[in-house]
């Protein structure tokens, strides 16, 4: 919990309630630890075990209405201005801090589009049109999707140098992998070592720590979003890992793709260079595309289309999302327009945004060639914040 | 993840299902690594990126929904007997899960009552709603609160002795604790005691590592729910400690109270005994009354009614949770009939049930008297999974 970011977030927020026009934003929650609405620790840093409202107004007020027993607690957190403690039921309470304000508009957690903007279960919703049906309030709501959005999306320069740091440590542990890997060694060999480290460095996983690392061998692998399993490095392997830490609140998400040498090889075949560098070049032509204003999808057909133009097949995926407190961090992301994605490759790219930028393509006959960078939305383009892979590593 | 487990409440599911006349029980999420359904671990086994439908019938099919890219991992986690990977979106796969099972009560995760059986989010309720729009099923969803209640609460032998191997972890603690608290220790000293063994042990917290271990010291602390701060042991102080570690899965959940002796004291004084007294004797009387059929607020009843006929202010929170693969699980809660606890303390109590019994009472001048034990509900009555403690710990 890091009071002051909290603060510099709130701060923020009341900004982008201005600039939205609404006039509340009410973080409904209870039992979060059990389940966590994903705003809870940018914008109110504790949890709260009993029905909690934390509220943040666009004069800037931000009120914590909350179980009498965490009342200390809340004060010694001190994110929230004024805070409520009720002992038998929220109702009165909350309803009262709605009077006081008599917002036009009220954002809650939910959203079709975005997980990180629906952190309101449906139980809880229930609950809360339950506790304004009386009122004026029940017609008000709208959602936080585009507060959430921006909040997250709009890095100040704190969250960047965090996030730079993560990166900068998992581009050492990708190194030392370097260093490891080595013919008869398995998936599962590899994923351990890299988890060792990131335990005695003090780190955390950026995602759950079965797939964290992901590392893939050879032809045929599992794929994407699976744990590295038994089998074994051989000669003529291309592998790939996918990889990041959570440092000091913030993520990293990284892949780095090497060639494990035949006997006799001091280089790569043609076929396993080409597909490389395909993709890192692919990389590069969308990273010039990216800067403000771009829609998520533009940019994701640029490398889409350089890697399918080559003759390879299309990534079954979007090309990059944002990173920040979660690995998938969001708003905006730089996905095609397929279904499963909703409206969120149509929001426009902002200044301060995140992005990984993580096409793939599959080499026949040798593994899969990924390379996942990370790249810093400026005024008129965008930074790399991991120093870019520009060959393929080759294991002897 | 541990299979076989996952399987066990599987099969237990199906017979609630069958049980509670429900056709088909739909666990529907996305982006589990930023809000997770408190479902998953115990049914699933691991997460799922895209919109994701786990379903399981009253004829005791399993059948996974997933985006294509985890569909190597969902075959090697092995939970699920069907595995439907779709591209692009999830839509026409599920309503043809649907269309073979033809059911008429489809529960989902939300509920007013129970955090635990409320996993579904409101935006992935309305994007359910929209696929089901056009057919039958649209009015045919349900609560899973019975089931999730039922299959928390009806602990199997693994589970139960998965717990008792973290309470026994757990007091082994609490006495090393007893050696080290002395006079001009901080709160603060006692909790990181706690947690570097925790962590060298390789446990994991029961809930929040700022508040576990909480530890209280002397009149006027900050009570309940909050973290410990730098206040010092003096003589004349009530010490009480709540903490718990979740070891293989599976969480405990105690409370200890202990009594700093003042120069030339043996023993506590006499209002300090009392206090402590009232609390350890509450517990039992509770723990008397409790066995299957009863309703919580009934058992809640008991130990209240004790503590305020004895001259103490009531607790302002319930006597007692259910433990499982969280600290705080759930239906039934042994609570008194607060508008804030809903309908849960009218859930009848059943055999395999779990519970913490955890009064508390300020000594005036002293500190506050708490002790959690952990019981095990049988065909007629209860054990103690916990040895109680039955005098204050005094420190010299």
């Amino acid at each position: 919990m890091n009071k002051e970011m909290i603060l510099a977030k709130q701060k923020q927020a009341v900004e982008i309630l201005n600039e939205k026009d609404i006039d509340m934003w009410l973080t409904f929650v209870r039992e979060t630890g059990n389940i966590q609405d994903p705003m809870m620790d940018m914008i109110v840093g504790t949890g709260a075990t009993w029905h909690s409202a934390f509220i943040i107004t666009r004069s800037g007020d931000t009120t914590a209405v909350i179980g009498s027993l965490e009342e200390a607690n809340m004060k010694s957190v001190g994110t929230f201005q004024n805070i409520v403690p009720y002992l038998k039921g929220i109702k009165e309470d909350l309803l009262k801090v709605l009077d006081k304000y008599q917002p036009n508009k009220i954002a809650v957690n939910y959203s079709r589009n975005s997980s990180l903007a629906d952190g309101l279960t449906h139980g809880c919703y229930l609950e809360l049109m339950e506790i304004l049906k009386d009122t004026p309030y029940k017609d008000r709501l709208v959602s936080s999707e585009d507060i959430v959005s921006a909040l997250r999306g709009r890095k100040n320069q704190i969250e960047v140098d965090q996030i730079k740091s993560a990166i900068v440590e998992t581009l050492k542990i990708f190194d030392e992998v370097t260093g490891f890997l080595a013919v008869g060694k398995s998936e599962k060999d590899v994923a351990e070592f890299v988890r060792n480290i990131v335990k005695e460095r003090g780190f955390e996983f950026a995602w759950d720590e079965e797939h964290c690392p992901a590392v893939f061998t050879g032809p045929d692998t599992a794929g994407a979003h699976s744990g590295p399993t038994d089998r074994k490095i051989e000669p003529g392997h291309v592998i790939n890992m996918d990889f990041g830490i959570k440092y000091n609140g913030y993520c990293s998400d990284l892949q780095r793709t090497w060639y494990v040498l035949k006997e006799g090889e001091t280089e790569a075949p043609e076929t396993v260079i080409k597909g490389f560098n395909v993709i890192r070049d692919s990389i590069q032509l969308a990273a010039k595309e990216l800067k403000p204003g771009k829609l998520g999808w533009e940019i994701d057909n640029v490398a889409r289309n350089y890697i399918t133009e080559n003759g390879y097949d299309e990534y079954p995926h979007g090309l990059g999302h944002q990173v920040g407190r979660v690995a998938h961090d969001g708003g905006a992301l730089l996905g095609p327009r397929w279904e499963r994605y909703g409206n969120i490759p149509y929001i426009p790219v902002e200044v301060g945004n995140v992005f990984t930028i993580e096409p793939r393509l599959t080499i026949d006959g040798y593994g899969i060639a990924t390379i996942e960078e990370i790249v810093w939305v400026t005024e008129d383009g965008c930074e790399f914040m991991s120093t870019p892979q520009t060959e393929i590593y080759l294991v002897k």
